[in-house]
């Protein structure tokens, strides 16, 4: 493993869709350094190019007029796809910290090659809740998520993943939608992370405000 | 100023309150160490006492049977109160953040003395927040929110401060839930990283378990 500790996240995301690394891209970050390996994710550029007029067509009716899109239209778009399974609507959180993941230039907005990816992106999660949520409840419980982050290739102690549980959970119970923003933070702040620990080693020495930018814009 | 770049943050909150530190209390961190000294807030053994009887009531019809507040609670109380302003429901996600706040021993919940100490502090930043509310449109601008955080004692660049604004703005605005969670968020990741700041010189070597932990509970 070539880094300790570490969870491979979106699988093989990082290098087939590289535009789902949060902040500056991480070159050479192919599949064959990740452990874990799981979600496997679609590559878009041979599952998405025949969906992409239709989806183009999506993007406009969602984009305002800037031909962006912002975590409140990303949330309408979301809630009225139905793609969380409830009539609640989706987490405009989760919208946020999805757009963060991708929004390199802070402007709080993603364009259409970022809005196809995320797409796949929340396409394969779903997929990947229902195979977790093996009782069909339209939720998880908190040894599910626990598992499934075990799977993603994190190695974390009990402690540590009980806290993230239990950050993520309503009622004792997990949501798509926060199972999403679990799964794009965990993702996130660990891409934030590793960026930083040059040598690889599982520590990184990190100055105030650098901290502070990368973990309250996520 | 003991701490280069930091943040006072609540003010005085942090000696005269020790339960608004999130995680493990930090002893002797008084207010003549902190710079900035704003919003300054009410001492809640002296103002609040007269009115803990009807507050004691109040948390007993918010509190389930477990007699402790979760955040879907905490939601509900705070949108009923009307204290953001508006009709829309108060974010989850800021209720979430107030608890993982307060929350020591990371249950999701908290119980009578965090909730009246919440209290007491919603409404100190409430009090801030019309003032910065120059218009009195019920949202805050881009600057002012900016405005507010440097005078809170953050010492943050342009561009980090533009970075964590566009975070928590909506259509360019920003609400009072999402200024409450910008603000609890600063103290909370603050309070985090001067932790393991032993030598109070503006950066922490961090593992990347310790780093997941607090990051992603806050």
């Amino acid at each position: 493993m070539a880094y300790p500790g570490y969870g491979g996240g979106f699988g093989s995301f990082g290098g087939q869709i590289p535009g789902m690394q949060m902040g500056q891209p991480v070159p050479g970050v192919g599949p064959n350094m990740l452990p874990g390996g799981y979600p496997v994710y679609p590559v878009h550029s041979d599952t998405c190019s025949s969906a992409d007029a239709s989806m183009w067509t999506y993007f406009t009716a969602v984009a305002g007029q800037d031909g962006e899109v912002d975590a409140e239209e990303l949330q309408r778009c979301l809630t009225q796809s139905g793609i969380s399974g409830t009539y609640a609507p989706f987490s405009l959180e989760t919208c946020r910290i999805m757009i963060a993941m991708l929004d390199r230039d802070f402007t709080g907005k993603m364009g259409f090659n970022e809005f196809r990816e995320l797409w796949a992106a929340l396409n394969a999660w779903k997929q990947n809740f229902v195979a977790v949520d093996q009782d069909c409840s339209g939720t998880v419980e908190h040894h599910e998520l626990s598992q499934a982050i075990a799977e993603m290739g994190y190695r974390l102690s009990p402690q540590t993943l009980a806290a993230i549980v239990n950050r993520y959970s309503k009622n004792g119970r997990i949501f798509f939608d926060d199972y999403v923003a679990c799964c794009v933070k965990l993702r996130a702040l660990t891409d934030f992370f590793r960026r930083r620990d040059y040598l690889q080693q599982g520590f990184v020495n990190f100055i105030y405000e650098d901290f502070l930018q990368g973990t309250m814009t996520i």
